[in-house]
């Protein structure tokens, strides 16, 4: 029995590009297949359930403004069950295969981590049935080890080692959680793993507790045989000052640093890239190249303000030149693109939910469908192999295979009296190509 | 004989804090003994010679504003022995133990790369005289592989293996000069390593080719014998849209990638750190904690510009944070302060160049002696050391040492019914602490 | 009766510079006379109400972590009262002459605007007596038009006229307490009078709206005969993705559109004036050059994070120049240093609200000691007037009389054959010379 | 006869959608009738001069990349001829109807004014003939006040009176080419009219120099019956820290001081509205609001680089946005897009160039498809005017008609008991929308 918070919104239906219903996807074809695999197995769209379900249009200069029924006041795990129910009704209403959660977001904080953990388990209880009778599956779940406020200083790096324990703790249960609704990631947000001011901070200290947390996890993960990707999310700043999981370069450090670089992947998310000085694209690419490729939190960020504003993409053409690198880099495995986007607190109507998202997986399918035809047409991937043409040659071979010294450089440049010449870089005419394509 | 380009500017003495004059050092002292070590020795200044000699004043928006001696047409290698004279006479002034160099700052680029290095060993065995005759010692030289055309697209990341092979053969070149000067660090700074546009580029491509460019450097240390440091200097952007030093936690990881994280450090820039978007005593602390903390290029960036502005450093409460960060890493071994910090282009006088550096030797001065009584006072080491004191404790130290599982942790905090409570960061009073001492 | 809020912390007394005392002014020595004029009388400090007694430590990733006795459930203007206690327990320790207040700061929000005037006359009314008995009067009042959902969409600038009223008339409740207050001014900041996307919006219309709004509380002042200034407060973004009240040059604009720019002034803050891109001495000169200063919102934004950190200032170099421009401008005449920064969320202490403003306090008054030795000792003036000495020639005095046309001035050229020749503008030299007073 | 520049480069012909011809528009037909106008005389493109005839591929970390034929030493009148030629083989191949320049891009600086400006005249003549032969017409010139070292601290803002006569005199004849040549607008780019540090600025006495020197070009743009009109082009930064011209809001505000706001329209650029931390619409948007909107210069920021990258416009959607606004505002008149737009340092090829433009002009002709639909198809004006509609209502037209005072209105909110209820912004919905146009 549907609780009514949609109304009459029904599921959303793939209608082509013609269709003028702004309740259509126009782009969107989940059977429709492209370079040999399903839309919807490429994309692996996910609903979060934090932004959607949980968010209530605070920022930091005003309050509320989505009056949901279950933020009432009251019976609060009763609250958890009908939110729950309404979650899954948007799930449904936007056909997605997935949806993600931090544990507070599904259950109410509990006088004790002991009840806390129950809440959550008796809301996983609730999704166990709903996977089970709507084919929506668990793309990964997470702790929320940052809005208490005994996480205000982090929590694995943390300076009192209590509440590593207790982030811990947590994190064992969310983990159990994830693995038992069949899971297919588990991610590890570094909200407050971070620093407000170096004056207060031990920046060694705290960089091993995280390095030892996460081998703990991975160690967990392991014992039991979970088969889900751990997955760190970079991002640069905001809440602290400093987080230590900057971006994508700086994750792949920390993991070469505790021996983790094969056990743990990256979960790249626009806007965090931008915050972080880089493109989505390069954070993409970048993660591919280092090996650490995992999944992608989709969303946007507004490039003239300076914090996660968490917008649903809808650019196209910024959109398929990351998927181009996902394409690249082989597609999702266990990853997919989890909607981490909010609808703007001026958004107050329920159906503002449901244009976010399929704007956004509209946009995505049009994106994708370009970035096909991209890999398909293969222009640039020409360009780029004959650009570095002479490194396939004996000469760029015996470089890279560290068979020259600098000295052997230096003879064979006296020798050859070398002087290379530059070659046009070509940017302007691949850009123009792109708008070929999307 | 004098040149007569600093006109009657006499060598810069130290006159004290109360001295009104501008070409006197209120606060450098260099004998003067701070934490058992002269204040020279502390700081370890060094001209640079691209900014002082070399740089015309043009920006992109218009041309030359200093009309130097040597940057009249006729015989080049006049003029770079007429620019030696004055380096040299600068570096007097202003009484610094050091210099810096790349090889197209001091010598003409020839018509081939034998006589673009007989010009730089010509005016290096000027530079061997000088430095026996004045004291004044090189601190590190570096080639330059970006302004010529060849390197447009980088020089060791280049698509082309040709110009690996003529960088390579560069960067030996003045690594012998360098190493023969006494030079007491080898720099390289990845100028145009890098790229403008994804659309064209092999990311993992270039990162191997960066790879097997810097073990080359390294295995030639090692066979020659240079007793110095390697640096890297890190920068994210400019001139390249991305280049692949990004910061200090980048270049870490990139080192552990190939295996190099303890034959390479860091030359850490303020403004190249402002532009990654951390702050100076950031980037410090952190080489430190990864334990490739290697020297300084001194300078500031302007916090309204999006560009690298290289400025002189001035601002007395900032360089006291960062000179902690440094006392706490122990101090230099063979980095030191390299002014990389250029006059305005409006600065047209011989007496600007003066001004900026005794001014920014001042100010640095000042915040050593702030620094060093910060670290004596002891009350900041106290606060951190209180703040994380339960690391010391025996569960702390247990959990560090891995001898608690995920698990282990789960059943602690149900056992104990463990909920713990926040304390205060501390960070006004640490920030009012701060300004007690500068 | 002390509400015992801040346990022994006794009102903070001037101790000189040699003091250790963290609860000492150190550089505060309010009757201290500079440039004739004490030193109270220069600075005219005031604490505000919202961050310092009603933040609670929420950012957006975490809840409240200050858990004061006034925010406890249950009767709301008992609450009120109490917070009303504290309030003025922190302003006599402190012993600053002013507060501040948004009307929401003060007293809970009714069932009906009538309700909240009634609470918000109430909380005045024992703000009255308290004035009396301190003696520490109020700087300014204002309206909270952004907090509540109903002004989601700006207030003057909403879509909805009845919002427009609505503001209307929560405004001149406040305006008039604050003139029966006896406040010295009275400020606009327009939160959300901004948008969040051009897609809905009418910038015309919204703009015509706001320029009615401010004309008519003009009216109102002069009808009641309030004596203070009407203040703006410029920001440029946050909450909204732009404001219209951007910076310092916007403000101005838009009052000469409506014939305000001899009615209204501008409260410059420095967090406010960096995210707009500027310097905080640039708004300042901005302003005063406009002639359009009237106030200060003193607190600092962190240079590396894109949103309003409004932290404590503590960095002496930069208040003084920002102090030079305040007396250059003649100092304040209603206005005055308004606290509006916050302590950091991880400072849960009651004494570390005393910390953070002691700290700045003491930076602000190191900060005018050197900027009025800077203005007495006249070098830096001197330099100004030697730079434009042309302009008070003749031919420079009949320009900007308006007495030459173009063809007389290309005439000029032509007769003379002109070449002007640049001069040094002697950056490096004037940063140094700053460092020589703070 | 042709120089042969552009080698076997044919006309760039349309030659629709499907195309995959590189050197063909697929979207831009020129005469192809949109809203009843020919596409031509909708974007009204110009070429400019600088980026595509004189920029050599310089950047602050390297030298000439583009080697020209016209960049060969010998006979500088020479090449400025043969540089004109390939100017207007350049317009020819792509078909555009207008260019724009400035008076140093076409000629060499001479020994004195008299002779620069006679070789700016001399190249005048050959335009003349070319814009007879070819009918492509002049959109704008202006004067280069920024590139010599005289220009080094402004032109009319320089502290030297004699500067100021010397720009002005450099003006005049740039004016009197344009108004020769049939000009449509004269442009003032305040290349240096800002300052580089506050400590030797007087921003009083430069603003009034800024507001003298525009009113004596407008006094003879009346006496010599130019018909075009007067542009500022807003730009906040770099060269100077801070540009008098920071942004559209700044520039109208400073008209109004001086009286010029009816006299002056802004030439709004994309790269410069980023730089300043807005979007390109907006800044179109506020020059429409303002009735000040004149021209364009078209280009793409780099979003994570700080600088002027002037990098040829490609992204349909946020051109799109630019497009609808520029519509609404009734499009141009004597405006029109000039790519102030240049090829990367490493686009060597003379076909670069084509390549640059023709994907941008075919971007833009695809966005103003989109935008002439968006317009015509009317949901989004429909949108903003029901969500403004009370304000067509008798309360919200006696508020704007001055009718309402303050106490009117809170009397009404009194008797009226009035709750203003909040309704959905949509943005989500509109987004979307736009992605069905584009």
């Amino acid at each position: 029995m549907s609780s009514g918070f949609f109304g009459d919104v029904a599921p959303i239906k793939f209608e082509g590009a013609e269709s003028k219903n702004p309740l259509a996807y126009r782009w969107y074809d989940k059977d429709r297949v492209i370079l040999g695999k399903r839309m919807e197995d490429h994309l692996r769209f996910a609903v979060c359930y934090w932004h959607s379900l949980t968010f209530a249009g605070l920022d930091p200069f005003g309050g509320m403004t989505f009056e949901r029924p279950w933020f009432q006041p009251g019976d609060e795990m009763a609250m958890a069950r009908l939110k729950a129910d309404v979650a899954f009704e948007l799930f449904q209403i936007l056909g997605v295969p997935f949806f993600t959660f931090h544990d507070r977001d599904i259950a109410p904080e509990g006088k004790s981590l002991a009840e806390s953990n129950k809440n959550v388990r008796e809301i996983a209880d609730i999704f166990a049935k709903k996977i089970d009778e709507t084919g929506i599956n668990l793309l990964w779940g997470t702790a929320n080890l940052f809005s208490n406020r005994r996480f205000m200083a982090g929590a694995a790096s943390n300076p009192d080692p209590d509440v590593f324990l207790y982030a811990a703790a947590q994190v064992k249960n969310v983990f159990d959680v994830t693995r038992e609704l069949g899971g297919q990631n588990y991610v590890l947000w570094g909200g407050r793993e971070g620093y407000e001011t170096l004056l207060n901070t031990s920046l060694k200290r705290e960089l091993d507790q995280l390095g030892r947390f996460l081998t703990m996890v991975v160690d967990y993960k392991h014992k039991t045989g979970f088969k889900g990707a751990i997955l760190i999310e970079p991002k640069p700043k905001e809440p602290s000052s400093h987080q230590y999981d900057y971006d994508v370069a700086t994750v792949y450090g920390f993991l070469k640093a505790y021996g983790l670089e094969k056990e743990v992947q990256v979960n790249v998310e626009q806007n965090h890239a931008i915050l972080a000085g880089h493109s989505f694209e390069h954070e993409l690419a970048l993660a591919a190249a280092l090996g650490i490729f995992g999944s992608v939190d989709l969303n946007r960020g507004h490039y003239q303000l300076g914090w996660d504003t968490d917008q649903f993409g809808m650019n196209v053409p910024e959109l398929t030149l990351a998927m181009v690198e996902i394409l690249r880099a082989g597609g999702f495995t266990t990853g997919g693109f989890n909607f981490d986007a909010k609808i703007r607190r001026q958004s107050l109507d329920p159906v503002d939910l449901v244009h976010g998202h399929v704007g956004s997986m509209d946009a995505m399918a049009r994106a994708l469908v370009a970035a096909a035809a991209i890999v398909e047409d293969g222009e640039f991937d020409a360009e780029v192999a004959k650009r570095y043409a002479g490194w396939d040659e004996p000469m760029g071979k015996a470089i890279l295979a560290g068979d020259m010294t600098l000295e052997d450089c230096a003879a064979h440049v006296a020798g050859s009296n070398l002087d290379p010449k530059p070659v046009s870089g070509r940017q302007e005419y691949l850009e123009s190509l792109v708008n070929r394509f999307c």
